[in-house]
């Protein structure tokens, strides 16, 4: 059987009504892995705006919280950034991004994001209320 | 000569003895490399529970007792995580394995690891005591 | 048409005039997926040394400032780190790489890389004064 190699891209649009919104997006992915036709390979997930991150973790509303919370602690939404003499606002959103990460990695097994018992994908805005893309792109055979 | 695709996936258990633990997998991560008979490629190590972290650094101990002393500065062990209304204790380690990521890749050339000089593998665990798992998948040629 | 795997591995070095350093090397990224010939897969940057760090945000000074203030206030140069024992001084630089990351993953479709409007990659090194290395490989078809 001759294997050859197979690529597939899609891009999600966000349009989150306030500054920071959580959006939980695993079924997606799980869609674009299986649109791609990629048996064995790696799932790129990343937000393509530098004001978002992308994370595995888990899908539990308390966590949820601890985790806006010391992203608050760590990098706080106020007024004296540098990057504010631009006229943005959002110098906590870069620096949270930056500790969160961009994007994530996912492997593909048997047609499958390979992935365990409580991992799910989420796409974190801290930046909203304009609109903003993230890549999916599965390469494999 | 052709080149097809090739992918091989293995998975390394463990089972910590305590809370936290570190485990030097530099040397497991070389023997899957050339069990896949990848000569170009990448490799990904990934924790796949969501409470560990994968990390690339200096195989050295003062470090790693600096690292531990910076996690614990920056994603406390402590009582007061939302979280923990699951009967859960472990809020910290979800936000130090957000923290230093869940995921590193490798690049394969030639055959082998193409990691600097002084970069070495190492899964981090941060709420052990049960069995957890990582994957390392090898995608190239 | 047949479509056979490719892989093209290019190295940067770098050797900072000083401590801390940033380095804009989006377009020298862009010329090494051009020289690969990969027209879909993805290109790895990262930091061959554990003292730099590779990160995708926007290139804007202020940001930047603000960057380096941050890193400095969660992983400050100081003296009092375990790892200096060995006769190091850049125990924090172990820390901003690992807190930063390493490396990133760039999708590459259509020969080109697919970042979004203010993506720009950029190497930040930590402990310069030495010479370092930054691998970039694509992989793809």
């Amino acid at each position: 059987m001759e294997r050859l190699p197979i690529s597939h891209t899609d891009y999600l649009w966000f349009n989150a009504p306030r500054r920071k919104h959580l959006y939980h997006i695993t079924d997606e992915v799980r869609r674009v892995v299986r649109d791609s036709g990629v048996r064995e390979g790696f799932c790129l997930v990343g937000a393509m705006h530098i004001t978002a991150a992308i994370w595995v973790n888990d899908n539990e509303s308390g966590l949820h919280q601890d985790i806006d919370a010391w992203l608050e602690q760590l990098a706080p939404l106020g007024p004296d950034y540098h990057h504010h003499r631009t006229g943005e606002d959002n110098g906590d959103a870069h620096l949270k991004a930056l500790l969160l990460g961009r994007q994530v990695l996912l492997p593909v097994t048997d047609g499958e994001l390979d992935l365990g018992p409580w991992e799910q994908v989420f796409y974190h805005e801290f930046d909203g209320r304009r609109r903003k893309r993230v890549i999916i792109k599965v390469c494999g055979f």
